[in-house]
């Protein structure tokens, strides 16, 4: 008997490895076993052979306290519509419905059942906005803190299911709502406890930040997004949802297509709000870099090939801002400036990090 | 901005609620919105419309470390191995054969990549064993400590596919393996530990203990069970897994059915290895007490009708244990000496609590 966590030599720490690698590492060389498995790891959902010729998605998403999410600011039932939303929005990013969710909860003693009746009544109303079953779950005791966990389970036509991989030559890149507002509610959030911390009577005025904060604290799957390309009967060649930054998920979906891309800096939507927010942050907090590399918006970025541009063009909710280079070019972004900068990575530590 | 935890007036403490009746509260009233939900909260698995005229399972668990394991004395590759094992055991008690696993491990910096490696060695090998794709899955993390999440997919056919509910008059009441012997190779452990603690050069001695250990940290659901009774042409009227000791199970199985039951002591499966750690421990501990309320034995209970019981009686793994009575009768176990005893839920704190 010992502590099998300690006195290792040659010990690898997760921190130096990162995420993508690590779980590539974990889950390399997997072989499929059954032919109902269409999918495995590396989309936004697991595919399996569903009822009536359909495609079944599964996604799982856990949520940890204090390092997903913050209760000193998180009122419950927006945690459980936010926790809810975000597995949802792994199913839309496969251009598929949502229809059942399982979900499990572990809370320490801290907790009370009265809060747990908040915390499902936010669970119960983001699954009646969606016409989503709440179909399985438990409920279990943490040493430390609230662990959410959603499964979501979803369906789609074969014709119209729609991975990362697939962009094509001179696809336009496309991407729903704006960007890095979500992100810019965390930070107004973030301020306010600082304060509030520094003087427990001080009363946080969040007056004229409301677009941001709901952005933050209860963000929607783009399900009408799913349902405007379908009455325009156009399928993306591609598509990823947008967890952790522009930058993050544009690189996750040129690796899978096997592309480059551009992307043109003065396209990118960044609602006036996030821009407020970050001047009044600093000066040298600029937007586009909350639209890079901020997380939580989960709006869907995906490719579109030229043919559907007609029919895409006059969308309200969606946003061409650049298209698909060959094989082997790095995807950029096109400064107004006509500089180009290499995309990298550098999403903030939220949910889904 | 404040403590919503905190301070609250009317507040009802979780542990006087009790796990069923708080998922009850949680989840009362709701209401099925898709024609594909089959089946919903209060089974081993939620069902809904799968490909080709069968049915599809999903069930989703979540171990907690110092909660649901102690890192002191449970291998990373046998905890990997159990978490799938367990949620398999969820699939097999719905009759069904799992198909997909999705796996999600949040860690503190206190474990080192190879560590994970470990961890997925035990969930491949599970996976390997039982014929199961790993699909998905993400690494996150937690603030103390480990939480895995399981979520298994599953298929069955309609006309195999057994619920809690269904459990008729004089149906036979079986049981797979035995009994209690998860519960004794924890005990094992426990005592260790112990020892170890205050004095960290003992080294512990786990000779002759090899079966309760084995039962305790690295389980097999049942998949022969299942595969036994499609042999025989046999599908049972009711079945669940135990996982909270057999008595828990019992009640869960009577109610979702409306029935009562009696269960005869002298029928319990209990290896003998069980019943000499039980002494070993103290005379006051009785293997049937282990049985009846031990833990994560992840066998098979059901009920059969009773002109199936030429096919059963000479299967090595199934053991007859007593028969239904009418709605309104309790669940009671019978000694011996002919005693009746009522039976009550009082399982022991382990995994899926």
């Amino acid at each position: 008997m010992q502590d099998q966590l300690e006195y290792q030599e040659g010990r690898t720490e997760i921190s130096h490895m990162g995420k993508v690698a690590l779980i590539e590492r974990l889950t390399a060389d997997l072989e499929t076993r059954n032919d109902t498995t269409l999918q495995g790891i590396g989309d936004d959902c697991a595919v399996v052979k569903g009822a009536d010729g359909r495609l079944t998605l599964v996604t799982t998403q856990t949520l940890v306290e204090g390092v997903n999410f913050d209760m000193m600011y998180t009122p419950l039932k927006h945690l459980g519509y936010k926790a809810v939303a975000v597995a949802l929005s792994n199913i839309a990013a496969m251009n598929g419905t949502p229809r059942q969710v399982l979900v499990s909860v572990a809370v320490s003693n801290r907790y009370s059942v009265e809060a747990l009746d908040e915390l499902y009544a936010g669970v119960r109303l983001c699954c009646e906005r969606y016409d989503v079953d709440l179909v399985g779950g438990e409920t279990g005791t943490s040493r430390a803190g609230m662990v959410l966990t959603v499964t979501a389970v979803g369906e789609v036509e074969q014709e119209r299911i729609t991975y990362r991989r697939g962009a094509g030559l001179h696809d336009l890149l496309c991407v729903s709502g704006d960007l890095g507002s979500a992100y810019a509610g965390l930070l107004v959030l973030e301020r306010e406890k600082v304060t509030y911390q520094a003087n427990p009577n001080f009363q946080p005025d969040l007056d004229g930040y409301d677009y941001v904060l709901e952005r933050f604290l209860k963000p929607e799957p783009r399900m009408d997004v799913v349902k405007l390309l379908k009455a325009q009967d156009v399928v993306p060649t591609a598509m990823i949802d947008v967890s952790k930054g522009l930058a993050d998920s544009v690189l996750h979906l040129c690796r899978a297509s096997h592309c480059g891309c551009e992307v043109y800096e003065e396209h990118l939507p960044i609602d006036y709000q996030t821009s407020r927010v970050c001047s009044e942050m600093s000066k040298n907090m600029l937007p586009v870099s909350c639209a890079l590399n901020g997380g939580e918006d989960y709006e869907l970025l995906f490719a579109v090939n030229q043919k559907d541009y007609e029919k895409i063009k006059d969308l309200k909710e969606v946003h061409i801002i650049g298209h698909i280079t060959e094989e082997g070019m790095p995807a950029v972004m096109v400064t107004p400036q006509n500089t180009t900068i290499t995309l990298r990575a550098q999403a903030f530590q939220g949910v889904d990090e």
